[in-house]
């Protein structure tokens, strides 16, 4: 019996004249896009052309949203009320909604990003607030994060489906958080580590931490970071290991009934 | 047989700290919203709180989209390039339709903003740009415009009911389009005038520009401005004094045969 | 022997279309000015103006350095990392001197604003990060804080002149710190309430916090602030009040040696 | 008998996250930097580290005023009012004064950037708005332009000095206008090309427009992009092909007396 497992990158992080990542290279090996929606990254054009390729390819799109940051790239945490988050994480998915729905696609799910996300693991206001705004705008929106999160918490609360998800190249700590990237070592480079973590995440449902001690995971997703010099290369090795283990790649499903 | 007419006003100008207008006051005289984006005005709360208040009252909720532009309100043209603006208003519409369902409501049509509005009156390419992006995202939703600008061909080109429109209280010039802000006189501010103006223009499809001459006008809806001072005022003028001559003051319907 | 206070108020706060505050109406009351420097308010054309107004009058400017948060006022914490902290002020400090010169005046001091303001009474590092961008653009400006806290501890060890100040309409707690003004009562409003805390703060050394005990307080300067309904008549009864009271009000001097 | 010019090139302008261009390296050819000033790109930390590396190297800092407009990098016209105009870059050019004084150096130059240097190309009122902000900061700067336009103009007629300039990679039209950047060939790739106008404009006077023509230029400073691929490769070419034919690259000076 095998394993299936969905492979997200962060996409539409281009800003007008300024590039970065390679969508289309990336389009070409995931199966979620989590897609900017204009605060942290993405211009409207930017996110169009990013919506239409990610349909083109039948890939689904995630909204991205992110505290209001674009000098910052939505990495610093911002200390907004709840519910000004809630208003701006609803006005974010409905922006890629418009955008994605013009392509032919909709908006699938939602995946909080950089300061957000790490925020919302522990600070149980906001992550409700995040909650409350899928819930305002489409209640059968999944969100994606990681397990044992007060994201996940507050989500499920809400009767969001919740998705969890681990991270290819990133350090974690013993308690199973990410180290923070003003930390050295945060990001992983060599392909081969980024392989084998994956692997065991997916088939022994552990990562190793940085003081060596085995962390227990069990993701349907696995994030791949689209925003190095190594990207594309990190993410097609990703995914040609996982064929040659017999793991199915494929989208997440709407619940997790079906998955082994 | 009774006259109909819509009155819309511009409302969820406000941005975070700073006030303007009284949205709760006009919402109890207008008949459509014209409910800022995000780009010249309006931040996700004040959106949110907007929508919330329209949809309470039963008022129709349009898309004031706009040139991206918070520190000139939207007022200053902006050389964008077609599909740059093109995805900046599907974003925007997007944006307003994902705050209007939160808050129970939709966005039913699309009134470009300031700048952007006056444009479009001549520019045939940004108004196809704007008749785009509605195309795009919704081809259902009218766009409020102008007769006989190019963003009224421009939409019926594209396949969009047009609704026209005139202003209460905006000076004209005898070719029929305005007298810009930055010319003295260009906003009027005494209710009788702005009353009898808007009488005439129901009744008797004529405003009579700054030189004395009759322009011919035949509008579905009237603007009344949310930013000056004396706005509710006016509002409330404008509304009694239709009652008074008999015309119903309705929101426009999809079509105009149902019309007088 | 006469006691000296200086008063001292934000300025500069409207941003593009948006009006905030009767800057004109406080520059007749206050002695020192503190503008905003276009990161939590002030487009550059209000704040030239600003500047021309306070150096007409002979009122001292202030750069009033922020976060860079327009949606938020300046009112949210934002964890930015030392260095972009620094730059950030430097930037801002350098461009209101820019707007100040060509008014022919300049920047006299420094004051943070809102949540910067706050955040630095606790926070080592970001209040270092502030008092080394004073440092590095010009060592002779004096920074505004409140007694005893990170900020003027970090600006002493850089070498900077720190002036105190007390604030004549915020509740304080126990501790001397302010009450955030998320919570109810944040904001006093009553003027005779006002009057009498400045008179004590001037004369006694003392606040009465929320509980009820007094606070030691011993101001070179007293904040008055410019955007409440009734700012304008707050500060006119304060500075009658202290003129009354034989206090002399007058913009602090270079260092402290002259004060009683 | 020598021949002098310098070599100006746009550096600054990555934004945050976003890296454009290779400060580093263009700074070991050019003899003046153009630094951007926050409007079209370059966040203060990015702004401060480029004048660091400037001073570090001796090479002159000239402010690179631009509209306000991040996403469309400051090359799209922006109808702006004239003393809007002017604040924004007195504004502007007080923020990056800031920047290079922390940084051991100065700003020593005005060079208006992308829609902005285009547009005072021909617009009188825009011109002088520009010319009118440098007079108000500091009369001495110099400002770079091309010869025979409006803002050459208006800055000698507001008593500044003005630098001539002509551009090593740009397509020029007969007039002596460049070629749009929307329109195809307006940017030269081949380096031997760019070599050879530039050899031909600093010697010969002229340069060929895209019907073959001969445009006169007698440019003191020639500008090199630093936002394309090859610029780095460019400029050392023509620096090397300058040094080859005698002629001394070195920072334009005061006035143009001593220069041949």
């Amino acid at each position: 019996m095998s394993t299936t497992v969905d492979l997200n990158a962060d996409l539409g992080e281009s800003f007008g004249q300024w590039a970065l990542g390679d969508d289309e290279a990336m389009l070409a090996v995931v199966t979620s896009a989590n897609v900017a929606c204009g605060f942290h990254a993405g211009d409207p054009t930017t996110l169009r052309r990013t919506c239409e390729l990610a349909t083109a390819r039948g890939i689904r799109i995630g909204a991205q949203v992110s505290y209001p940051d674009l000098v910052g790239f939505g990495r610093r945490f911002i200390d907004m009320a709840a519910d000004d988050l809630t208003a701006a994480v609803i006005y974010q998915i409905g922006a890629l909604q418009g955008l994605a729905r013009a392509a032919g696609g909709d908006v699938s799910y939602v995946k909080p990003h950089g300061a957000l996300y790490n925020r919302i693991v522990d600070d149980e206001v906001q992550a409700a607030a995040v909650a409350a705004a899928v819930v305002a705008i489409d209640p059968t929106l999944p969100l994606l994060g990681p397990a044992g999160s007060a994201s996940a918490r507050a989500a499920s609360a809400a009767g969001l489906r919740v998705v969890t998800e681990a991270f290819a190249d990133r350090a974690y700590l013993p308690d199973g958080s990410l180290v923070s990237r003003r930390e050295p070592g945060a990001v992983l480079t060599d392909t081969s580590i980024i392989v084998e973590r994956v692997l065991r995440m997916v088939r022994d449902h552990t990562v190793v931490a940085v003081d060596g001690s085995a962390v227990p995971v069990d993701p349907e997703s696995i994030c791949l970071h689209g925003d190095t010099p190594s990207a594309v290369a990190h993410a097609h090795a990703v995914r040609t290991a996982l064929a040659d283990a017999d793991v199915q790649v494929a989208a997440f499903v709407g619940d997790r009934a079906g998955r082994q």
